[in-house]
């Protein structure tokens, strides 16, 4: 069946991708969700015509946007998920033994809803007993919050839509408030190729926030320009000062220890964007 | 104008970019070369519908398959560049005072004759006098060479059409002798998302060859899945024990120091490849 | 939702429609089955990557196929349509009074479970009490029928995959045993703009077995080029002189009594093919 | 080479044809001109990403544009089209003996400059001692006239752009004013599938001006949805009447006189739009 899904990623280049059907699609109360069933990256979950996660390249995503702030965090008990509403973070916040309990604050319903009828092995874990799932606003929830978290993490979409809130200093500013005195906290930040302003405006505000500010990269397939950014806001503990003790063992696919500290040796013009 | 260029990168998915025009077109005797111009990445080199190199991304190729080896070297005199017809990787070799020789062996003169008139910044130091072009056949050329080169590199493009020899394991023994007794060698091996199995093939072909094998990445993104590997093969000296002093200042864009190491810092998945 | 459906219409040239969802997807034992909401046409049944019938355009096909040979013939009792799963033909068949039996004989019942499903106008009267509905090979029910049809029409798929046989000469002579003395039967035919050797191919096998042919056109945007053709063998009665009082008034969208005597004056190209 | 132009003809809808290469492009002063050298129509002339002509089936076009109002017209000496600048009707127009002057007023000299360049057997006679040409706007030639044309025909390209003016029902009196007393004009008017409203329009508009007002079609594969219509008005001729022996031979491939009459007999849809 000739029917593909194309994202312009921007508005000249895009990728484009086979379909075999559309298992799910709904104009929820905040955007435009679909899941795609595709030959060459399983289901696929779609926020305004914004690939958000597939079951053949997830790993990657949610495994660095977790391990690295978790083991970068000497106890991380309380950990606070912003969006991330298939759960995929969650999953892997779970594999640290030291959380005792981890939020995930989601303003689409539908997301969470839709993600465990048909990315299973993604959000299987939000039903785990240490987790709260909340279907709120990201944004009220951190500026109510004081004094509370270890680590968050900030698993939103790019700057338009419901995620716009999530890219502003006042955001930043909250999230100092919300983490403890040795909190640590975590952005996708997107990329360089096409959105370097962005990238470049983000370290900006997160450092006039963070004694420590540190992006670091993964490569994701299906993200625009397959090189993605995220941006690191530490109170006190600096991800590339982890002692080595402090690392253990977990079932991963795309983190590990040596590439905890290689993902923060960016690209000259992506170093640049720091400077 | 809605006219794009499609990449099937696999059979299920691919990139799409808006074209301005074709510059040129042409069945050349070993391929189909196209110059298009695109809006997003300037202009592109094809070959048989792959896109090989564009103005906007071109550097981090070019840039990382020419200093991981160079540096790795202590002193880099003569080199060979197999395949390369737009002549990126020659502009990089350059950059290195200690090369005294360059030799560029390009199958297709088609190649270097269209990037030449397209692709000026990037084809623009074929007229060094360092610099020696030979339209031929690069493996036929290797197998002729014996004890003659510091570094070889392999640019070329997948294994299909003419560079389907240069992906054989009778290839890296014809480098192994090419070399000097301390030679070292690179080739791109493409990307782990989709040939995987190409890469550890190539892998434990090099290994039987070489005492010394490494896999490095770098982000691509015009490449499928925008992670390409690279694999080097060396007789004495190891890229990832280079001492501080021989690093010495070059204009990048991609390529750092710190890079060099973390480059090859692999993504679990990929490192499983190598095992 | 960027999701848009293409079929290759030839190798270098097709048409794209943006989707909605798509509703059933499933590889039948005869052929791929593919059911589609589409923003423009309605829901869009498609067999083996080529468009059937949309709900927005099917009373193009569905009148023309049916009411041209219907009213050329005095009296219709005992219609086949070979085909035509969809039941569209059958619909505007039971528009004729003169008519106590319409037999469909479709060979995957697939389509027509589909088709009841999510063509509901279009499907909807297969329950009709004059109806039979057969799943059977149609090339075989047709061999063993004779002298016993007023009226057949072949409404099938392209020359590819289960419609081969239909296109045979041997086919046409079986549809003449099976009609009645003054029977009459039309077959779809194709696009000239793509098909034109096989137009010319069906005309002469028609008309070696038929003493009168005609081919007449109608106008369907999903087909390739838009313009369809349709091919008459008759025994006796011919579609250019039907009295004018054989006319009675149906509901139509777009067959009218003088598009019935204008879809036969063709176009100079294609009349070439018939000479 | 996978590259591939898409007319969106619809927001939903479109055509797609791979392009072997860009002949031209350029910004005129009036549009976005494009001249692409496709694999299934030969050379294609696009303005402002619409197709206007290709080289397989322009004929059909120019021979309906042009054929069915010269032979309605008992003596057509002087013939004025309007828009038109790849030559195409006056090719059509000069086929007929009695025509002593064809003038052509076409905005964009780009246009015909790239004709001749690219669709030399569709603008090779724009040279004929007959014809003349004026690079200027039709609408103002037309207010300048007066009672000097037998035949006007409008070939311009959709209501949008350069050509919005040659829709309005100023534009109709202005032509109604510019021919003589018997005189016909005729206008493309789009298609009944999409844009139904336009030729609702404009037959209302027409009607209200000339005493005889007719729609005709034609089909035209690369125009959207492939049934193209043709609006005439005419003070005296009805094409309707015309005397058998106005009829003579002219070389075609679209064009029959049997062709002039069926192409008035509208689907049952369209001429609902005429009521």
């Amino acid at each position: 069946m000739s029917t593909w899904f194309t994202e312009k990623q921007t508005e000249n280049f895009g990728i484009t991708a086979k379909i075999k059907r559309s298992l799910h699609t709904e104009k929820t109360d905040f955007q435009q969700l679909d899941m795609l069933e595709t030959e060459e990256w399983g289901n696929m979950l779609v926020l305004d015509d914004m690939v958000m996660t597939t079951q053949k390249d997830e790993f990657v995503y949610h495994e660095m946007v977790a391990h690295v702030p978790l083991f970068t965090h000497p106890k991380p008990e309380n950990v606070l998920v912003v969006g991330g509403g298939d759960g995929g973070v969650i999953r892997e916040v779970l594999k640290h033994p030291e959380v005792e309990k981890a939020t995930l604050v989601e303003i689409d319903g539908k997301v969470i809803e839709y993600s465990k009828a048909y990315l299973p092995e993604i959000a299987g874990q939000l039903e785990d007993p240490r987790v709260e799932v909340k279907v709120a606003d990201g944004f009220m929830h951190i500026a109510e919050s004081e004094n509370e978290y270890d680590v968050i993490m900030v698993d939103s979409t790019e700057p338009v839509g419901p995620a716009v809130n999530l890219f502003s200093r006042g955001f930043y500013e909250g999230i100092a408030k919300a983490l403890k005195s040795d909190g640590i906290f975590v952005a996708q930040t997107d990329n360089p190729w096409f959105k370097a302003d962005l990238i470049r405006q983000v370290y900006r505000d997160v450092k006039e926030t963070f004694p420590i500010t540190r992006v670091y990269t993964a490569n994701i397939p299906t993200y625009p320009s397959g090189l993605w950014t995220f941006t690191i806001g530490s109170k006190q503990h600096d991800p590339l000062e982890v002692p080595n003790e402090r690392f253990h063992e977990i079932e991963t696919k795309y983190y590990t220890k040596e590439l905890h500290q290689a993902a923060f040796a960016l690209p000259k013009f992506v170093k640049d964007l720091t400077e």
